[in-house]
């Protein structure tokens, strides 16, 4: 039997708690999996005294995660702060400088300064490990790095933010308002208090990042994903939408284009029929397309103390079973520096949703106006039935053949203006099948 | 650079023909990912003589797949051979004692013989590694094995056999008769000449005593699971289900139930909103229900050289690197010697079809019938137009609510004998989400 291997847990939080239980309940079959005992030997939270459900006392207690990452009694750093800087990433620095092992559910931290924490990793030859950072459960990481690495990737997509995915169906299946459906979600735990993150887009972005420089090889860079957050889609325009055939979903969308990769994050149309459109609630789910393996998608629980904890536990596994890999599956040196496509250069359909005045001739006017926009459009829906509270709307939808961006955007700011549409309207890019 | 990891591959049909594509063509990547280069060095197949796209004579050759399992200058034997004893065995015997890492994509012979290949191989602590054996490119085995590992774990299911898939969903939306869509499938060559262990559900079978075994951490058993095929149904009874709610997928069940396990493969009816119902064509699903995970699903190709080829080198990929499990996680010598629930002893709704004698009464005299065997009957349908080759006959479906096997079987004895009844019935069980 080898040695048991040490951890060190950083924050004892939901997930952290969450591994601690997973730890204790599974202790015997993990250490007849891994030919030895995994043991936590110190951790370090914002505040000792919490009712946590778990003695505390068993294990050497830290003020300060850079001094427990610092220490030469443990084997691996457990990093379940939280945050892309302060006090995370100072100790997962101190850790890899160390010589730790480092297994962390931390998505910001890895997309900001996944590159320079994977050299460092590198380096001293310990793993950096971060199966949780992407699609809680669901190891996608795993399934990139290992499982279909014999494949060229594609494109990887999907939905990455659970609350997000949440908000949308249950906007589906109820007709209520966003503002709504967002403040059941914060009752039910499934968003948080200051939930800009998740609905704004940048959580999935953060995950977009990590997913597309493991599927392609590339240094992450979150800069480069274009986002746009869910708060402007209506219960309007999700049954519009569904009267074309499609259903809502906030997606992360990472594609080869050529040379260029086209990162980005906004709410899609996807077909009624896809297996995106099936996935609902907290869900998450990722579609990785392989050069040989054609398609395939992984779905799963994207959060919550359990899903988040299976994958924290896993990477401990590995390191463990001395399963260490580069952690962005090639060697830090060899990751690519891409070219982005902005977005701008985007082309696709799109639906576009403009609210006319309820007059004789309005539709015809704002119909020709994008014609003259060059705007080509391929089914138009005009609501017979006026908007309730405000009966001098009627909504008109368009969606179009496949069109660029800048076209789009042109024909966008003169409908904006124009004399026949009242509101802003909405425009939201579909991805066919 | 460490050296180079060389590989004798046995069979060189449409999977070992896509391995050696797959190497050839992704070789600079796969080195980078390895840290050392990975060469074919030797090769057997049936006929030496035969255009496979690539030139035979860059590779020693063999005549005798178990002579290149002995000879010392190659480090892992990837057999491609199938079957599940003769040759193969022989070869990877061979291999395994050699002190070589095995590599297969052959699902009956770990279905057969995993126990004692598990145990030689960790005697000589080498890999058998066997991805490519369960759903094509799905990295399912990797999911058990590592990426849930952290869960205990209730229950896997799924669509194991893409043959089967392709039939039922063709079924579905043609109308067609099975005969009919197999003699297509065949042509397409989705289906082998001789279907049997396909539509028989042998291949299904020989999937899930694998995945029981990595799941539950207990002996594959290839004798405990109960099947059925996929002949008995018919485009009547599809649209029948659907009438009802349900879609007909050939399913793969492995379940704890307290301390027995139960496994069995046969026709299912399932949501028509489920994900199961989703998966259509040769497309393969495994549904995951980990204790902590919650549920997990992957999906993709079960097949063809492409996938089936992405999982062989992915797992040539695991021993380059280092990453040499357990092959089923445990120690062989850990293994469980479960005990199972025979299908006797299952319970569960069911589907039931008769086709009742076009009299006034006959309906109420079945239904009585079936009251008297103790059957629970949910709901009942009689299709009012008799079927149109045989105006003799009326289709009559009954759901029931949950029921013994035992009740169901000796009412179907009742009901095949039964003097309104004409032709064999037809009993589906049906798996609530």
């Amino acid at each position: 039997m080898k040695e048991p291997l040490k951890l060190a847990i950083a924050g004892l939080g939901t997930v952290g708690g969450g591994v601690v239980k997973v730890l204790t309940e599974e202790a015997k079959r993990i250490e007849a999996l891994c030919g030895r005992k995994i043991e936590i030997v110190a951790v370090s939270a914002r505040h000792r005294q919490h009712d946590r459900g778990f003695d505390i006392d068993a294990f050497r207690w830290y003020d300060d995660p850079v001094a427990m990452a610092a220490d030469p009694d443990s084997d691996v750093f457990v990093e379940l702060i939280g945050g892309s800087d302060g006090a995370a990433k100072l100790a997962v620095e101190q850790a890899l400088a160390s010589g730790k092992h480092v297994v962390t559910a931390n998505k910001a931290l890895i997309a900001h300064h996944g590159t320079t924490l994977a050299r460092m990793a590198e380096e001293n030859q310990v793993a950096l490990q971060f199966e949780a950072a992407v699609a809680g459960g669901v190891p996608i990481i795993k399934a990139l790095r290992e499982g279909l690495v014999a494949n060229g990737i594609e494109r990887v997509s999907g939905i990455l933010n659970g609350t997000c995915n949440y908000i949308l169906t249950v906007m589906e299946t109820s007709g209520r308002e966003y503002e709504d459906v967002l403040a059941d979600a914060q009752k039910l735990g499934y968003a948080e208090a200051d939930p800009s993150f998740d609905v704004g887009g940048t959580d999935a972005a953060h995950k977009l990042t990590i997913l597309a420089s493991l599927a392609f090889g590339t240094l992450p860079d979150f800069d480069q994903v274009y986002v746009e957050g869910l708060e402007t889609v209506t219960p309007l325009d999700i049954r519009l939408a569904d009267d074309f055939g499609y259903k809502v979903r906030l997606l992360g969308i990472a594609q080869r284009d050529g040379k260029r990769m086209e990162l980005r994050v906004h709410p899609t149309l996807v077909g009624k029929n896809s297996s995106l459109a099936a996935v609902t609630g907290v869900f998450n789910a990722v579609e990785v397309v392989g050069s040989h393996v054609g398609p395939v998608m992984l779905e799963g629980r994207g959060a919550g103390e359990g899903p988040t904890a299976s994958a924290v536990v896993a990477d401990i596994v590995d390191v463990a079973r001395g399963n260490i890999a580069q952690p962005f599956g090639l060697p830090a040196s060899m990751l690519e520096e891409a070219s982005y496509k902005p977005i701008k250069d985007h082309t696709g359909a799109y639906y576009l949703r403009v609210h006319a005045v309820d007059r004789a001739g309005s539709m015809a006017e704002i119909t020709r106006a994008l014609a003259e926009a060059e705007v080509s459009i391929e089914r138009i829906v005009q609501r017979k039935d006026p908007i309730p509270e405000e009966d001098n709307r009627l909504p008109v939808v368009f969606i179009t053949h496949d069109t660029d961006e800048v076209t789009m955007q042109r024909a966008l700011a003169l409908l904006a203006k124009h004399k026949d549409v009242v509101d802003e309207p909405l425009l939201i890019r579909i991805e066919q099948e």
